[in-house]
C-alpha cells in the first residue's frame, strides 16, 4: 500500500463516515481516536476498504505513519477538545504539515486558532450531510489560506457531493474563519427551512385536518417541483411512516419538544452583530426555545384554550406560501453572509456558495441551482430584487400573505413565515414608519433625525402644536 | 458649606444633569472633567446651586475634595474610556471609595471590572430617563455588593424620579453587572415599545388614511387608558407638532430611517446566549435595521410597487392590538430577567424592577404599577398566566390578531405586532409543530427524540412506509 499523506483523528460516527469515504475514493488514509478499541473496530468494519486504512496506536505512531507534508483532518467535539488536540500534535508537527478542523466549530474560535500563529498550517472547514452526508458524499466548506486549501482540494473534492451538473460541492470560501462561517449560516438557514415545513405542517395537520398520509401525499408532489429538496423529501417519507409500537403514523407519536445544538443560535447572535438582519432564523430559534417550553405551553393551553383553529387553505396556496418563504429565509442568509465579507475583509463568492450547497448538505435544493445564477449576475443585489427571484416572488407573494392572515386569524402560529413576509413588506416600502422612532428618540435624547427635504434642522420643535 | 461626600466625573449632558440634581437635593458635590472650560461652565450656569458645587481643576483635586469615604459617579463614555478612568483614578482612592459607573456600559465589561479586583469599591449603575430624567428625576438600577448600593442609596433615592405611591424608582438590582443587565433589558422594551407605536402609526396613517393631527388625537385619547405612559404622551406630542420651517406636520418631515446606539442588539444577542425568547424585541432591532437600507427600500417598491394598502380597523382595535402586544412584550422581557437571575446567581427581584419602571425612565406607564403586583403574586410565573394580565389578554388579543390579519393581508409590516402574537399562540399551544423538526433531526442526525407515550424508542423507522 501506498503510505498515507492524509490522516484523521475522532472516529466518532462522523469520523468513520469520512475516513471511509476517503479510502473508497482510493486515498489511503491513517487514523486515530484517543480509545484504541474505536480504531480497531473500524478497521474491522471497513471490509474491503481495510487496506487502505492504517490504524495508529497512539499520535506518534499517526504523525509517523503519514508521508509528509502531512494533512491531518480532526473530527471531534467543537471548542477546548480542539485546542487541547492542536497542543498535543504541535510536538509531533513539521511548519508545513496542515492540520483540517472539520468539526462544527464556532468560526470565531478558528479566526483566533489561525491567528495565535501555531506551529503549522492549520484549515477550517464546515462538512454538513449528517453521517450519510459524511460517508457518501458531504458538502464541505473550507476556511483559511487558499494555497493549504489547495493541497487538500483533490481529496476533499474526490469525497464531496457532486451537483447534477457534476462539480463536486467542495470549496474554499474565504480567509480565516470563512469555511466555519459559511457552515454556521447553512445551519441558520436550516433551523429556518424546517421551521417553515413545520409550520406549513400544522396548517395541514391542525387547520386543514390532513392526516399523516394526505400530509406525505402533498410533501410528495411538492418535491416534484420549485420546493423540490432533501429537507421536502424527508419530510414526506416521515410523515409516511409507520410506528412499529402502535402502528400509527410515526410523526403522531413524537413529542413537539424540540433540541438544538446551538448554530442557530450562533448565527442569530452574529447576524446582530453584523447588523443583518435574519428575522427567519431568529423566529426558527425562537420556536425551538418555546417547544421547550411544554409546561408552560400546557398552562397556556389550560388559560386560553387551544390556539389553532381550523383553517381553510388551498395545498397550492400553502405550497406558493412556502416558495415564498423559503427565497426570502436564503435572500436574509445570503444578505449576511454578504455584511460578513464585508466586515471581516474575507473574499466569500456568494455564487460559489449557493453551488457548494446544491448536493451533499442538509438545505440542499433545486432552488439553489438558480440562486447561484442569479447571484453570478449580480453578487450585491438582494436575490428578491434578481429578475428570476422577483418574478418568483410575485407569483408566490399572494400564497404567503393569504396563509399568514388566514394562519394568523385562525391561532395558528407561524413566526417563521410570518418573519419572512414581515421583512419583506418593510424591505419594499420607500416610505416606512421609522419616522416615529426618529421624533421619539429625538423628543427623549435629542438623537436627531434627517429631514425628508434634505433641510438642515436636525431637532423637532417638540413643545410647539400644529 | 458642608464638604461633599460624593464627586462626578463627565460633564456630559447627562453628567451636568445628574450634578445639579443632586446639589438641588441638598448634597454638596465635587465635578470633574477632563477639559476644565466645561467644568467652570457647569458652575457658571448653576446658579443659586452653585453654593453646593465643588469645581475640581484634577483628578487629585476632586479626590481631596471629597469626605472619605469616598462617593464618586462615572458619566462617561462607555468601554474603554471607563476602564482607563478607573486606572486614573486607582491611585488616587482609598480601599473604601467608592465608584459609581453611571454610564451605559455592557454588564459584561460590569462584571469583568467587579471580578477585576479594583483597588476600591465599585458600582454598576444603569440610569434612564434622559437628560429630562437625569435633572429631574431619573430612574435607576443599580447592580454591585448591596452595601455599597447602601451607602450611596441615601443620594439616589433622593434625587430618583418616584411612583405615584411615593416610592423612588431607585433600587438595587441584584450582584454584580445586575444593573446594567436590567437597564439593558429596559432599552430593549423601549425599542419594542417605540416599534409598535410606529407599526399602529402606519395602520393609521397608510391604512386608515388618517392625518397627523387626528393620530394625535388618538394617542391623547390612548393616553387616558390602559396605554398611559411616556411614549404613548410623546407619540401623541410628536404627531400634533409643526414643521417651523413648512408648517406641515413635523412627523411627515422626518426621513423614515432609525439609527440605534446598540443596546437593542445587546438584548438581542443576551436573549439568545440565555435562550430566552424575545422575539418582540428581536422585530424591533430588525425593522431598525431594515429601515436604515433606504437604498435597497426604494428598489423593493419600485419593483414590487408599494406594499400598505387601505385597511379598514377600528380605533378601538388598534388599542386593543397595542395593549396586548405591551403586555406580551413585557412578559418576555420579564422571563429574560427570570432567566438571567438563574443563569447568573444573581437574586434580580422582578417586582422590585417593575416597580423601579414606573417613572423616571422612557418605559414608564401605568400597566407597569399592574405588573409589579402580578409578578409579586409569582415572579417565577409567566405574566400571562397572572390572572389579571390573562384577563387583559383575553379581552385584548381578538384585537392584535384581527389587526396582524387584516394588516398582513394588505401589506403593512408588523413585525413587533405580529412576532408577540406569534410567540402568544406558541405559548399557548400544548400540542405544537416540533415533532416535525424532531423527526427531521432524528433523520438526518440520529438526534433521538422523546415519544408522547414515554416508551423508549428514541429513534424513528425511517425506511419503512404506513
Amino acid at each position: 500500500m501506498e503510505r498515507p499523506r492524509i490522516g484523521l483523528i475522532g472516529l466518532g460516527t462522523m469520523g468513520t463516515a469520512l475516513a471511509l469515504n476517503i479510502a473508497e475514493r482510493g486515498f489511503p488514509i491513517a487514523i486515530w481516536n484517543r480509545t484504541a478499541q474505536v480504531t480497531a473496530k473500524v478497521v474491522a468494519q471497513a471490509g474491503m476498504l481495510a487496506d487502505r486504512i492504517v490504524p495508529a496506536q497512539t499520535l506518534a505512531d499517526l504523525v509517523a505513519a503519514i508521508a509528509p507534508p502531512r494533512a491531518i483532518i480532526l473530527m471531534i467535539p467543537a471548542g477546548q477538545p480542539v485546542d487541547d488536540q492542536l497542543a498535543a500534535l504541535a510536538p509531533y508537527l513539521d511548519r508545513d504539515d496542515l492540520v483540517c478542523d472539520a468539526g462544527n466549530a464556532d468560526f470565531h474560535d478558528t479566526d483566533r486558532r489561525m491567528a495565535a500563529g501555531l506551529p503549522f498550517r492549520f484549515l477550517g472547514m464546515g462538512i454538513s450531510g449528517g453521517e450519510e452526508g459524511a460517508r457518501h458524499g458531504p458538502a464541505i466548506m473550507a476556511g483559511g489560506d487558499r494555497a493549504d486549501w489547495d493541497r487538500v482540494a483533490p481529496v476533499m473534492t474526490a469525497i464531496a457531493a457532486r451537483a447534477d451538473d457534476g462539480t463536486p460541492c467542495a470549496a474554499w470560501m474565504g480567509q480565516a474563519g470563512a469555511g466555519h462561517f459559511v457552515k454556521m449560516v447553512h445551519n441558520g438557514i436550516e433551523y429556518a427551512d424546517m421551521q417553515m415545513i413545520a409550520e406549513t405542517y400544522g396548517l395541514m395537520r391542525d387547520g386543514m385536518g390532513m392526516d399523516a398520509a394526505a400530509i406525505s401525499d402533498l410533501f410528495t408532489g411538492w418535491n416534484d417541483g420549485p420546493l423540490k429538496s432533501y429537507l421536502i423529501e424527508i419530510s414526506a417519507q416521515i410523515t409516511a411512516a409507520a410506528d412499529p409500537r402502535t402502528g400509527r403514523p410515526m410523526i403522531d407519536m413524537i413529542l413537539d419538544r424540540a433540541g438544538q445544538k446551538g448554530t442557530g443560535r450562533w448565527t442569530a447572535v452574529e447576524a446582530q452583530h453584523l447588523a443583518a438582519p435574519i428575522p427567519v432564523i431568529e423566529a426558527a430559534v425562537m420556536a425551538r426555545n418555546v417547544s421547550a417550553r411544554l409546561g408552560e405551553r400546557l398552562a397556556g393551553e389550560a388559560r386560553f384554550g387551544p390556539a389553532p383553529q381550523p383553517c381553510d387553505l388551498a395545498p397550492d396556496t400553502l405550497e406558493q406560501a412556502l416558495i415564498a418563504g423559503k427565497i426570502l429565509c436564503y435572500a436574509q442568509g445570503f444578505a449576511m453572509i454578504a455584511a460578513a465579507a464585508q466586515r471581516f475583509g474575507w473574499s466569500l463568492d456568494l455564487p460559489r456558495i449557493a453551488r457548494v450547497w446544491r448536493a451533499g448538505c442538509i438545505i440542499r435544493s433545486a432552488m439553489l441551482n438558480d440562486m447561484a445564477a442569479a447571484l453570478a449576475e449580480n453578487p450585491a443585489r438582494n436575490l428578491i430584487l434578481a429578475p428570476f427571484f422577483a418574478d418568483l416572488i410575485e407569483t408566490a407573494l399572494p400564497g404567503l400573505r393569504q396563509v399568514v392572515a388566514q394562519g394568523t386569524a385562525h391561532g395558528h402560529a407561524l413566526p417563521a413565515l410570518a418573519s419572512g413576509l414581515m421583512w419583506f413588506d418593510l424591505m419594499r416600502t420607500g416610505r416606512g414608519t421609522a419616522n416615529m422612532i426618529q421624533a421619539q428618540r429625538d423628543f427623549f435624547g435629542a438623537h436627531g433625525f434627517q429631514r425628508l427635504d434634505g433641510l438642515a434642522d436636525p431637532h423637532g420643535p417638540w413643545g410647539r402644536t400644529i
